[in-house]
């Protein structure tokens, strides 16, 4: 299968200026990207005027099956609204419940161009069930969830093999520190070396966190105490990180730690708003991520990257500082760095992980500007085509390999079986 | 003209509970809301199965041709976006040239269900002309804009016979503290007596022009120097109210004024996060603005009302303040009744400012918790219909008044002329 995408404004490898030209991909890879449109013959042809051509977003931190919970309890902080409701809601989900709900997190990544996530639940085989089903691209994390397991080194091995290691990769998953214990953790790091793969976990996501660990830990903050655990000898991607001093960042950055910022759950859940120029000084790689819609409410990559751009300045009185196109950095190629994939460019010999927004929409006129529109104005509903390691997923609209209506059936049913549990 | 939308989750009158029902427009205004469909004949029956049927929203402040400098000039300060940027480019606009931006924006508006808004800007012929011909429902500002006149008594007399009192209302527009004599302040105050004429100002942006109007004014706040000028004897609309303490809030409580609150434009330009708990506590109208499309960068009030419910939460650490509710109110009656109008509520005897949300997009799922939905996760292009005085003005992506090819040609072709001055 060969497809031209062609007359694009093609936003180049760089994220820092727009090519007018051409883009050809070949099964999985792009194989051309050019002002010339080669001599070939293609299987599609697909007219890009006036559409920007980019990689597709990676969504670096979610939940998805957590949209069957969307709505189900807002205006709480995060302790009483894990502990006292969602957990307890968690515990009614059957393993076919959360197969529909990453089915339906799968419709709104698609719909607003996420093609790459990654998955932190429990009940990984309906997880990965659905994205296989859906051609999504994910890492998937495996370990001490909020869902506990019995023998946890021998279920960790057998989660693995649930990975292909092409479109869903594994990394062992540690939920946060106030939920595993420290020979947990431990065990969960020597697993990952011993498997040589990279670990992922919630780390200062809220004070009571940070307070908690030092008052626990002999006054170590939560990164001294995982770097005491070892955590950080492993490839890292740490999840919030909104209450991180100079010296907590300077642990990650030594490292080479990953993080992925969540500002809307962040501010939804009143946790606090991330140091993120602080981390960009540290020079460490930063993503972003949606969290789950039970916190934030919606998988919007488009939304997050218009509160990190601002929430940034906001938060310490510089409107300069975060830049679109830095957010627009972390938002492609950092996720795809911190998830190991290789895609998120628009570059020969990359994923063909790309998406096709429209710009003729009011909020995008006058048609220049257009890194900046697409931090500071865009909307996911600009997304026209979302296509995954080559293959166009969403179109129009349309879901090329969802049944959309049988997907709202069924989590309507959820819903309406967990509904006594929601009052 | 008799329009039936027929089985709608309709948004109750109390903003706090759906409806399964039917509503009745007659002409411009809504004749019945109710279970049963009343014996009538109908020019239009709309079938809204599934749609949220509610008041359009109301946007309380905004400078609409701004859409001409959207993504001009991002990344700044307010002072060093507005003096060294912003009006070195509005001074290069002609009147035409802002008819067309405010046609722009009128588009954005319409697409994404505000039906009434507050206006201030200059040119206001231009502006004026743009929306009769729109059908949109607006309150527009005279006064001591940033472009300066030269008799000012004058120039108010001047523009008051531009309003007709019905769709476009007049109010008595003073930019800021900082950009306007006491003198001129206090002619406008007098006007606005003599014609009975309601107020506006930018007031409390930030904290750089209330740190100057103490030390200008023997240590009086902004809003303490304006009531020693009788602003407040007026009805008063104050933007944004950013950097405001206790005293001054009581201020505006006692006299009854009303605030729009801007939350995008004020992360943006790092001016910072209003108290609007605070304000709640005072029992103060609170408005919600996008406030003009080169600071925040779209006009969309999903947007602003996603910020106030987590802002706000964020701002003063309580997760549980300022929930979904409030705010929806905020985005609709608060401005209706801040503005003057006779809209904002789906009950009978009310004018017909009504818009269609369309419910069945993955991130609306499951189809409960629509209250919440409308403020955490819907977004603007869920909008499908929007009606403003009982005409239907756009619908399914289409503006049923307005060219979008010649308002886009115009817009990038005033954008090519003004483009050295954006470098």
């Amino acid at each position: 299968m060969r497809i031209l995408f062609k007359n694009a404004k093609i936003l180049d490898a760089e994220i820092s200026n727009f090519l007018q030209g051409h883009v050809v991909v070949e099964g999985d890879t792009i194989i051309y990207v050019g002002e010339i449109i080669p001599k070939l013959s293609f299987d599609e042809i697909i007219d890009c005027h006036n559409n920007i051509l980019m990689p597709g977003f990676v969504n670096a931190h979610c939940h998805s099956p957590m949209t069957l919970l969307r709505g189900a309890c807002d205006d709480m902080p995060l302790n009483n609204w894990l502990f006292d409701n969602i957990i307890p809601l968690e515990n009614k989900l059957t393993a076919e419940d959360i197969f529909w709900g990453e089915k339906l997190a799968i419709l709104e990544y698609l719909a607003s161009g996420i093609t790459c996530i990654e998955e932190c639940y429990f009940e990984n085989e309906s997880i990965i069930k659905a994205l296989k089903q859906s051609g999504l691209r994910a890492r998937v994390g495996f370990g001490p969830s909020t869902r506990k397991v019995e023998n946890l080194v021998d279920f960790l091995k057998s989660q693995l093999s649930l990975c292909d290691g092409e479109m869903i990769k594994p990394c062992i998953y540690v939920h946060s520190i106030y939920t595993t214990s420290s020979s947990e953790i431990e065990q969960c790091v020597d697993f990952a070396a011993k498997y040589n793969l990279p670990m992922s976990i919630h780390l200062c996501e809220t004070l009571e966190e940070v307070g908690n660990c030092t008052v626990n830990n002999g006054g170590l903050t939560p990164p001294q105490y995982l770097e005491s655990l070892g955590f950080f000898d492993r490839q890292t991607l740490c999840y919030h990180c909104v209450h991180m001093d100079k010296d907590d960042l300077q642990i990650l950055s030594d490292y080479d730690a990953n993080i992925c910022t969540c500002p809307s759950s962040n501010v939804k859940l009143a946790s606090g708003i991330a140091p993120v120029y602080a981390m960009q000084n540290k020079n460490i790689n930063i993503s972003i991520g949606t969290d789950g819609a039970a916190s934030n409410n919606s998988l919007d990559m488009f939304k997050e990257m218009f509160l990190v751009a601002t929430l940034s300045k906001v938060d310490i009185s510089d409107a300069s500082v975060v830049r679109a196109k830095e957010v627009l950095k972390m938002s492609i190629i950092n996720g795809a760095k911190a998830l190991g994939f290789d895609c998120g460019e628009v570059k020969v010999g990359k994923k063909a992980d790309l998406i096709l927004i429209d710009t003729q929409k009011p909020h995008m006129q006058p048609n220049d500007n257009l890194l900046s529109h697409l931090v500071y104005s865009a909307k996911s509903s600009d997304v026209y085509l979302t296509m995954v390691n080559g293959e166009i997923l969403y179109r129009d609209g349309k879901f090329l390999r969802e049944d959309v209506d049988t997907i709202y059936k069924k989590v309507n049913e959820i819903k309406e079986r967990l509904k006594n549990e929601y009052k």
